[in-house]
């Protein structure tokens, strides 16, 4: 679907996003906003959600069948939008498909070392995200950083509640970023994609000095790298679409998806896995 | 392998028990405890842990496949040792096999009967076994009673993140039961496998007046009169074992689980799971 007009090359075809639930919506919703004329498929895998507490051959196993999926819907660019899946399957994927294949980990480490001044660096994440320490390496391979890690398995059933604003969530983020205060951090990423919407609570406990890195926004950058490189960028004019695909509960996802992507999210089909 | 000695009928095959991660090993606990002579082939599918957010569909479809591999373990009785798969699973699997099968809700909804006096009783569990009504629907079923529903997706994670005692959990914990002191219930069905670790903090903020229901308790119960009514009872003297299989992560299955099961866990073997 690649035509050329004039000096311009134009790819219509959508950019696919995957994530193990609905996370990966605040990052599409940022890349949606930044690419008004390109069009999306999104696949959250319900069924198999949350992939932080997973393995990696597990996580890896379920990324390769979904991004078969995307295949088949012929996008043009797949984007990771889950840093578990990034962290584990990025590598992989990168190897044995056709398309470019971007994570979330790469963009976020890479604004975090752009922004933090005294080089310490905190990090927020799932287990798995921690576990793997996926920032940490690629952190590291940019410029020497100290980089202070901290597992968080409770901001995403915090975040899936609704209690953003919540006090309780106040003081459990409180519990879970004290020790990188105390580690003197400038920068903080939020390493998952659920993470944005507790920005608001973050900030009033890391003070206003503190940086927060939403991966969302880097890697919006990174897909705009890719689009212009490779001549991907898209001019749907009135066709633009976005679809929306689950492993399970199409219904939850309509409902509970629409407060990560900030917009109401229509027509959700369930797609049956064989994994 | 039942083999008849004087009066009495012996059948040393385990006893199978289920649930989609840890949680069930609070039930496999008491039962072992009331039957020392039994032994047990655990499984917890901890690739699609949690179940309590899954549609049934996809619950049912876990739980046939586990049922599979624990008949092939030769067990001679399946306890579905989770609130959500036996909400959703229980009818399925007894009319498919033929061994008995036993699920925690049946237990814990007569236990809850007896014990109320007012007739007014609360039940706390999972989105998926809040959703299905199963308990309302059991406890109905025995005897009128008015019964108060309410899903706690936050008390899973904060069990498995070790916060038993912590006050963000007495918190959280009060702000889900409120709306139920509120009914003036004086039964409260635990309707999770998690939450018999959360007993203190639950007594600490219903006070001494509120029965807890554990359903492990109830289920034990149940599980005697089956042994007994089918003479299925063991004699395994010094031949007793455990057995403890996963989907995924056998480590963090050792390690948490151990937590949950009140004995150090050996021996954990992962199982690859089709779907």
């Amino acid at each position: 679907m690649q035509t050329k007009t004039k000096n311009k090359t134009i790819n219509n075809n959508p950019i696919g996003i995957f994530d193990s639930g609905f996370g990966g919506l605040t990052v599409m919703s940022t890349i949606d906003e930044v690419f008004p004329l390109e069009s999306f498929v999104y696949f959250g895998d319900t069924a198999h959600v949350p992939y932080g507490s997973k393995s990696k051959d597990t996580v890896v196993k379920y990324s390769k069948e979904i991004a078969s999926f995307l295949v088949k819907c012929k996008v043009k660019l797949i984007v990771i939008a889950c840093n578990t899946a990034s962290a584990f399957a990025l590598p992989i994927l990168k190897k044995t498909l056709k398309i470019p294949v971007i994570g979330v980990v790469k963009p976020g480490s890479k604004a975090a070392v752009f922004a933090s001044k005294n080089k310490k660096i905190g990090v927020i994440g799932t287990e798995g995200t921690i576990g793997s320490k996926s920032y940490l390496r690629e952190i590291n391979k940019i410029s020497r950083c100290k980089v202070y890690q901290q597992a968080c398995p409770l901001l995403v059933p915090l975040v899936e509640e609704g209690w953003n604003d919540a006090e309780v969530t106040a003081s459990i983020v409180q519990k879970y970023v004290e020790p990188l205060l105390d580690k003197q951090i400038d920068t903080l990423v939020l390493g998952c994609t659920h993470y944005p919407l507790l920005k608001k609570t973050l900030k009033k406990n890391v003070g206003e000095k503190i940086i927060l890195i939403d991966s969302a926004e880097a890697t919006a950058d990174e897909v705009r790298n890719i689009l212009n490189k490779k001549h991907l960028l898209a001019n749907t004019k009135n066709k633009k679409f976005l679809r929306f695909y689950v492993s399970d509960n199409p219904g939850k996802f309509k409902r509970i998806g629409s407060r990560f992507f900030s917009k109401k999210i229509f027509n959700v089909k369930k797609i049956e896995m064989s994994c």
